[in-house]
């Protein structure tokens, strides 16, 4: 008889404050012998400190290193990591893999789910940046007959008001280097005065401030900015 | 001395499975005397469904009605609802009020939300049917720099074709009675066969299959269409 091969959890976490962990997350996290998530090369894991408080000691945790510099990382980084989780579940471990937010939000589960799909895997969606930026601010994303666009940053500022043209209210995320040009090209279009800034969502470090008043160098990668194009300064929608 | 006033906590409690509410949904729900919720002029109050477990026999329930017809409501039914919420909150009440999903998140919540500007209201962010559907298909969002659009299924047919043009993946969300229009421009761009349809995405009626393969006249109102661009059938991308 084939031995059991172990079932992977991908664990959407939520963007950091503890409190916003599913009752299904932590009831899955709390039953598996392994718990792996994504670590930096030096320093902690943000998604294990969500829910630091409860890994136990039986828990054998696996860090993925995943190295934190600008562009993507490497396709090999993503083969180790996929190789060592499939080596778990292989041996019939059961494995949470923590994701901070949502895994299919913009998750580097993403890379590692393409990879294992020979695997039985179950995808626990979890509270994103998106909206907990948006109650954080108290601004509605996005009602009605409304369209939504999400917009990376690192998009180029033609991108950027092709794609802010294309929809009725918007969020343009992982602000961090990119905050010039996204202050640039928002002046332009005449959405800069109304456009909202936010930080660290639900964490005790929480900014929240119109866009205008931020300086340049100041943001953080995980920012963004909330953007309603009936919210035009000049007057057009 | 002036009396205390109530405060209202607008809690996303999830897209339809019980286990998707948060920690803290739960236990701001727990915490207050007052419970309301949107609920149909006839029926069950789906967000109150989802809860229903954790309600108490001592917690007073107020279910907001809602009419439910093709359209959206009067401005009249908003009113006659912020104005019951304002008496509990203005009696001293903390008020739970519950909302599917994410409140600011295409979420009726947006209706009250401006009309109770004058109240303490705390938003707590919630699971979306947006990640909840993507979990359920296994179909990534939207990764690294991509746009992601979510665009109802109430916009015109070429509004719906150059908002797709201007992302690189996208929801159509409330599908409904508009599935033959939906189809019809998707097969038109060529991305009908590489779009997936699900419905009812954490309930046990849950059904997640090619778009091409439902019937226009089968899709309930709870029901979106994921879209990749790479998905194209004719080869651009």
């Amino acid at each position: 008889m084939a031995a059991r091969r172990g079932r992977l959890y991908a664990l959407g976490v939520g963007p950091g404050d503890p409190e916003l962990l599913t009752l299904k997350a932590l009831r899955l996290l709390r039953a598996v012998p392994v718990v792996a998530y994504p670590a930096p090369e030096h320093g902690d894991s943000f998604a294990r400190s969500i829910v630091a408080a409860w890994i136990e000691d039986h828990q054998r945790e696996i860090a993925i290193c995943i190295p934190m510099r600008p562009g993507s990382p490497p396709a090999e980084v993503y083969d180790a990591a996929a190789e060592q989780l499939a080596a778990e579940l292989e041996s019939g471990c059961d494995v949470a893999l923590l994701c901070q937010g949502d895994p299919l939000f913009y998750g580097s589960f993403i890379n590692l789910f393409t990879r294992l799909a020979a695997h039985w895997i179950e995808i626990v969606p979890g509270v994103s940046s998106l909206t907990a930026c948006a109650a954080a601010a108290a601004v509605p994303l996005v009602s009605r007959n409304g369209t939504l666009a999400v917009i990376p940053a690192t998009s180029d500022e033609d991108q950027i008001a092709a794609r802010l043209a294309a929809c009725d209210s918007a969020a343009i995320i992982k602000l961090g280097r990119q905050m010039v040009k996204v202050q640039r090209v928002l002046r332009r279009l005449g959405l800069l005065d109304g456009a909202v800034y936010v930080e660290h969502a639900t964490l005790p470090t929480r900014r929240v401030a119109p866009l205008a008043s931020i300086e340049p160098d100041q943001a953080p990668y995980f920012s963004m900015a909330l953007i309603t194009m009936s919210g035009r300064s000049d007057g057009r929608s």
